[in-house]
């Protein structure tokens, strides 16, 4: 695979474009892979501005990006109308928004681009223009379907060997036992098992399953999801094949000698699959979607609209994003 | 406050009387406090020889404990058909291993030992003696209630500075939401408030309180019952001179940067509670029990019958469990 990465700008009241800048900027220092921003030109020269960065901003295409790369900061220009006012959204400059994912994933599955990093956006300054998607995953599994039906997009959280699945993800906790289904788990290992040979070179994943309840359900005395719908689902994805284990109490398997024996862990819900992530990984996650066509990372942190245009960001998030959306294309070459 | 910390056998089974003996042959390098075993002499002598310790056993009283701990290792004599079978559990030694419990609480209960360290149980093999409480805490409960009405007890997961209460303990998570009520935030933060001040000498604690849904709900977008329920028990317990915040998110809230800010987090269910623990405690989270008249700890694993007589678990959450409350007594001495 040839070409540069495609950042997305993100929303520009938030720290996205802050941390890009910032990024280019350490390029060397940090050895970062070529990539290009998906965004507005001017917006991102005024930010650089504010910031005190000394770079120069190339307006360019795809294919022109990595030759610039080196001295200048390539931009795919998006049009729009997007002002320099960090800590303020503005629904004017939601199209913009949604355009530069929208052009980010085109060029990628064109093959002119390698992978997606996405920057954080806001979905409330999203909605006003139309946006209905629960957040960028489900929105880049449609692009990327392109008008066929959407694949399962499946979000996984990593910190070095660390990785983990939200089976559910932004659901009220009260809906999360009614949505744990055969189908979902089933559909759910086949992709991580699927991706992180694909995508991360693991020859045989081993996946642990957390259980749904305390104990994942003590022989059923905390609950029966584990043994009716958890333990089946896991049996019928060993039965074609895939290395998959438990359900396994969520407590002691984030202990560090326990998840170091799996590849990836696939937890029940949100703050299950996050809680142990964002625990250990200060502020290094990364957000990896799976199942798509496309590879797409992301930080794992939101818009910090108070953090916005100060500086004071960090962006090891947003470098370890574009440093594993660069290792999950590179091999590949 | 005199006298030794009262240590109760556990499942014999199990390995909670590997432990003890472990930390009795290395109180001196360890710099444990006193304590005596309340258990079957005979079965610990037996278990001693197993494992190879060179251990005099000394049965006594609670009053002339800690004058025989220096050379051997006081223990305060409970009855029973209690044999060394590593992995077996019986429902035989049940009766002994509930009066260890029972007799350990009315020592400390009646001021002859400074407070109770208990060795896990295996409820299973309770069960056929009588046993009918969810675990320990509950037990422990209604014991130091003295026959009036069992005060709320509260779980408290101990690692260095990180403490963690979850509100709902062994349920289903299907009956989380349900369970999550004012009332029980408020009685929960009031215990909270109270024994961190009491017992861990924190002047004004801190408490934050993590919300149920993922992202605290997000303004009400994934779920109502932190805006509804969550929310207006912590205002209430603020106006009583608590210092509560939240509802948090639960997931960047175990970001060391975050919880550091606060004494202890108040989470709402098991998980949410044990996963930030047990993933940096490795081994050295304690349980606490608070809202007793008497100071209760207890290692944070069960009995892993798979080790149990081989010498290979590793007794630092339980050297933990000793040490934490032996401060949690010592400065009232």
């Amino acid at each position: 695979m040839t070409g540069v990465l495609a950042v997305t700008m993100g929303e520009p009241a938030g720290i996205g474009p802050d941390l890009l800048l910032a990024l280019y900027a350490q390029r060397r220092e940090r050895q970062l892979p070529a990539f290009a921003v998906f965004g507005h030109a001017g917006f991102l020269a005024a930010r650089a501005r504010r910031l005190g960065f000394d770079i120069a901003i190339q307006e360019t295409d795809s294919a022109g990006a990595e030759a610039v790369y080196a001295n200048r900061l390539p931009v795919i220009p998006i049009e729009g109308n997007v002002a320099d006012r960090p800590g303020e959204p503005e629904a004017e400059a939601a199209p913009a928004v949604i355009a530069a994912i929208a052009r980010a994933v085109e060029a990628t599955l064109a093959g002119d681009c390698r992978a997606v990093v996405t920057a954080p956006i806001h979905k409330g300054a999203l909605y006003h223009a139309g946006f209905r998607h629960p957040g960028h995953t489900e929105f880049l599994a449609e692009l990327s379907a392109m008008g066929g039906p959407p694949k399962l997009p499946v979000m996984m959280l990593a910190h070095g060997d660390l990785r983990t699945v939200p089976l559910t993800i932004h659901v009220p906790l009260a809906q999360v036992p009614g949505l744990v289904s055969h189908e979902l788990i089933v559909a759910t290992l086949r992709v991580m098992a699927h991706d992180l040979r694909a995508r991360f070179g693991i020859g045989v994943p081993r996946i642990a399953v957390a259980g749904l309840n305390p104990h994942a359900g003590e022989g059923g005395s905390i609950g029966r999801e584990d043994i009716d719908i958890v333990a089946p689902a896991i049996a019928a994805a060993q039965a074609e094949g895939i290395d998959a284990i438990g359900p396994l109490p969520a407590d002691t398997l984030f202990h560090r000698p326990h998840w170091r024996h799996y590849d990836a862990v696939l937890a029940m819900y949100h703050d299950q699959a996050l809680i142990p992530i964002k625990t250990v990984a200060f502020d290094e996650g990364v957000n990896v979607t799976l199942g798509l066509p496309i590879v797409r990372t992301s930080p794992d942190h939101g818009t910090a609209f108070d953090l916005a245009g100060t500086g004071r960001a960090s962006p090891a998030s947003f470098a370890a994003a574009i440093a594993m959306a660069h290792r999950m294309t590179a091999e590949r070459r």
